[in-house]
């Protein structure tokens, strides 16, 4: 008939009172349950029959921009993951394009650019900042570390001092900057700029830009190296020989050995 | 005495025997707590005093370097943002003046660039995927989508068919691309391509490359907003005019009303 919302309509297996149904109610209900999600499958919560939901038939056109719109659904989150590499790309291009100006000298910088395989600077400018952020995960003192933490040890295990043997301080995440990805990174690019400064405070006098700069690098890092060596080892030797206190009390009461007290009147009673 | 890990240390308010504790086994057992965590405090876990930890006094240069340890740590997340940003921002500029290429001609482009205040170009270029993405958020196709069902409905809700009133389809999130960021943004950022194409394909006899890339996005814009509005509308109507089909049945029923029977025979039984 034409006015179909007055409609009866007996969707599912349910037997009884519950057979016959007005279609108006079961479209309300039916839209509750799909909450905007229209091509989702509704089962009957009695008997659990899926409902057999049919359309009006779709002409050519509705069914064409119906397929563009899922293409385009489908393809715009890869695209978006384009347009980020891209970015990320392009930056690092013009950061490898920036370093090498900052290295070699501005004017000479441009002229080796501009006379080079384009092809090659698109390939090999935005390795620049790779390359520093893969130096930069390199810890090479970290392994210096626990080289002369293994040596000063080897001393420490001769046969007449093994009751001596300090406390080994556990090795966790708070003790150092192991996983910093920021710190990584942010160390990592601004490398060059540090290496050009140190260059031209330490090695002023040298006439190449390359020279000055590499020179500054390579001054940073070992003063840089040796500082934090030492660092992490003095860390670790103030770890190793922490002592916990007795604490403060009033009446002096028996202990098992006669030791000295240490403890600090300054405690939290 | 020297031998510190021998000693006994009474560290808490607890007591009977377990008052004192060997010093070596309360490191261990902090150790375990503080899971590298070295500056963390810890309790006793029957009576809840905190436990005084002392350290060796450190020197002025591991101090210093734990401040910039510190420092470094506390600085590189802003500066890690800031690259992020500075990624964001050379790509936006980037984008603007191959937009502006696009748009006037890449040699009138370049012209037009170069002769450009720099501090101008550095605030302007960026704006420019900006407003392409603001402007493909307006969502006026939605609007006259809108307006148009508000009209069909006013015509329909006279008295005499309002007993015909068709359903209302509910308008949830499966319903449109309301969310979809990655599509806003790549057809944004694809615009100027598009306007470009369609303006040489439309509009090719044109000597401007302005004029011709300004009248192929008005026609973009238009014809797309009109197949979308048709598409938006016919939606509506098969949306609008769905039916819950009766469950097949194999022995015909008795039936409140004497309808006629429209399953389909392919049900899943």
């Amino acid at each position: 008939g034409d006015d179909h919302n007055a409609e009866w309509v007996s969707p599912c297996r349910c037997k009884g009172c519950t057979k016959w149904i007005h279609q108006s109610c079961l479209q309300r209900w039916l839209d509750e349950k799909q909450k905007g999600n229209s091509g989702g499958a509704v089962n009957c919560p009695q008997c659990g029959t899926e409902y057999h939901i049919t359309f009006p038939k779709m002409g050519p056109l509705v069914y064409f921009l119906q397929q563009v719109d899922r293409a385009l659904s489908r393809v715009s989150p890869f695209a978006a993951v384009g347009v980020v590499v891209g970015t990320v790309y392009w930056s690092a291009v013009t950061y490898g394009a920036v370093t090498v100006m900052q290295v070699v000298g501005h004017k000479k910088g441009l002229y080796v650019m501009e006379r080079a395989d384009p092809l090659f600077l698109l390939m090999g400018l935005p390795t620049i900042p790779v390359v520093l952020v893969l130096g930069k995960m390199i810890r090479w003192e970290d392994y210096l570390v626990r080289l002369w933490q293994r040596y000063s040890y080897r001393g420490q295990l001769s046969p007449g001092n093994s009751r001596y043997l300090p406390r080994v301080p556990v090795d966790g995440p708070g003790s150092g900057d192991h996983l910093s990805v920021s710190r990584t990174l942010c160390g990592a690019l601004i490398f060059p700029s540090i290496a050009s400064l140190v260059g031209r405070l330490l090695f002023g006098r040298m006439p190449s830009n390359l020279q000055r700069t590499v020179l500054g690098g390579i001054a940073f890092v070992l003063i840089k190296g040796v500082l934090k060596v030492y660092f992490k080892q003095q860390q670790y030797i103030i770890q190793a020989n922490r002592q916990i206190l007795n604490y403060p009390e009033r009446n002096g009461e028996g202990r098992p050995e006669g030791e000295e007290e240490d403890t600090e009147d300054s405690g939290n009673e």
